[in-house]
């Protein structure tokens, strides 16, 4: 396996995920390495023997050891960095990186990257509603999806190193999809969810049913704990598919409630049946 | 306790919930008996020990017997079901239910009642999304809530009964709500919740999507598999306040749209900050 041969692995971002990464691949054996913005994450990572080195901010000589780089930082930064330190990159080196948009990265990336390094780019679809190094777990991916999105100017090596990566994480399912295709999947299934959730805890103040809220309230809400920062960052990178996703929202959810309005008790019945038999599907 | 006279406890409706409740109250020594409409149904309860005796249709003995009788019907099966056999109510029967609106119910039933027996409305919140005696289960109050929402025509007796009954049963915690705030409670923790999670899985065909859900579309989305029958009266019983917290929603929603729409990210933040917040005060 290609992926045997890239053993000096450095992370770029050590925070819940740049940590989850390093803690399963440092116990495969890898020899992990990482940069983060403070001393003490490194301090900590060092410490709990999730990382073998570290440094903060840049350090030319972890970066060009490095066989591959794992980018676990918010979207601007990452881009930031490459620009800076691509030099530093040791040639024929692998990059991928976990950011939850792709359209607006990869093409950037890979067109401004020296042609002797490759971006191929890739989302764990895992997370936590907690940050940093300290709350990190590789246990996270047991159940999670690892989409890879190549495009025409990635090598069949890289995508299948990069596969191969998802897989000895410990994904359940590793894919591979457009970056295009991804975005609208991740614009749907994730930012969509994201935003009704958010909607629903401001659209009134219901602190005083705390007491009356059973198990779908909580589940539907949950993620509506949210790190403001980086969904921001990613709504806005994807903001043409999430608009088209929200208005189609909209668009149902008013039907539904003209449906109630109007008394309309079969039209209610029907959507609820499609409902039924659609959500059944994603049981399977 | 006032509760512990009576002891002959008819339910009416043998599905998921009149199920639970035979086997909870069989189980603390009751003599529960049960009316259903179909055979079979009363016959795999007496089979498994679920009641102690049982009957299809109206049974005027079965009626005469019992101390206290438990409504699990649909709503308007039950006024029908008043309607026709109050007369066979024994003198000083207490009667509540376990219907999810309350002020289209409360207030009619309590008018066209005997004077000689008295209803005292409440509201277990508990459910599967399974049905059927056959999936009865008496777990699920647990970690479940029980309202009571007593009038001013009712007793203190009953009032303190029908708390001693959602005390017994196992409920995590008993309540009392007029049914207006019920009824406003449950418009948005449950039916908005529940408008939510269809609209989401009606607003386009994402099967294809399948392979890529994580645990936050499927929490979000558990309860748009949905009893169409029973929830389409439910919504229409609480129309006028259920159509409010939609519109609420709707409005709250196209705000964050809208944020999106013009880049607007410190907007998106501030949104998200307060979601946070709210949400971080349900996890107390």
């Amino acid at each position: 396996m290609e992926w045997i041969s890239k053993s000096n692995i450095l992370i770029v971002g050590l925070g819940l995920m740049g940590g989850s990464y390093a803690k399963a691949l440092k116990r495969l054996g890898y020899h992990v390495t990482a940069l983060a913005r403070r001393q003490e994450t490194i301090d900590y990572a060092l410490a709990n023997r999730i990382i073998d080195e570290g440094a903060t901010g840049t350090d030319a000589d972890l970066i060009s050891r490095a066989d591959a780089v794992i980018f676990a930082l918010y979207p601007h930064v990452f881009t930031e960095w490459i620009r800076e330190n691509q030099q530093f990159l040791k040639p024929g080196a692998l990059l991928t990186d976990v950011t939850g948009v792709k359209r607006c990265i990869v093409y950037d990336i890979q067109s401004m990257l020296r042609p002797d390094v490759e971006f191929i780019a890739s989302h764990p679809m895992a997370g936590r509603e907690v940050y940093g190094v300290e709350n990190s777990d590789d246990r996270i991916f047991r159940e999670a999806n690892y989409i890879v999105t190549p495009t025409a100017k990635n090598t069949p090596e890289a995508i299948e190193w990069c596969r191969s990566l998802g897989q000895i994480l410990g994904f359940r399912k590793v894919s591979i999809l457009t970056p295009e295709e991804h975005d609208e999947m991740i614009g749907f299934l994730s930012q969509l969810t994201h935003c009704i959730a958010v909607a629903l805890m401001t659209c009134s103040d219901n602190r005083h049913l705390v007491d009356y809220t059973g198990d779908s309230f909580r589940d539907l809400t949950r993620i509506a704990r949210i790190n403001d920062a980086m969904w921001s960052e990613l709504f806005l990178l994807n903001r043409d598919d999430l608009l088209r996703q929200m208005d189609l929202f909209i668009g149902e959810f008013r039907e539904l409630r003209d449906l109630l309005a109007s008394e309309d008790e079969e039209g209610l019945r029907e959507k609820m049946r499609l409902s039924t038999e659609r959500r059944a599907y994603f049981d399977l």
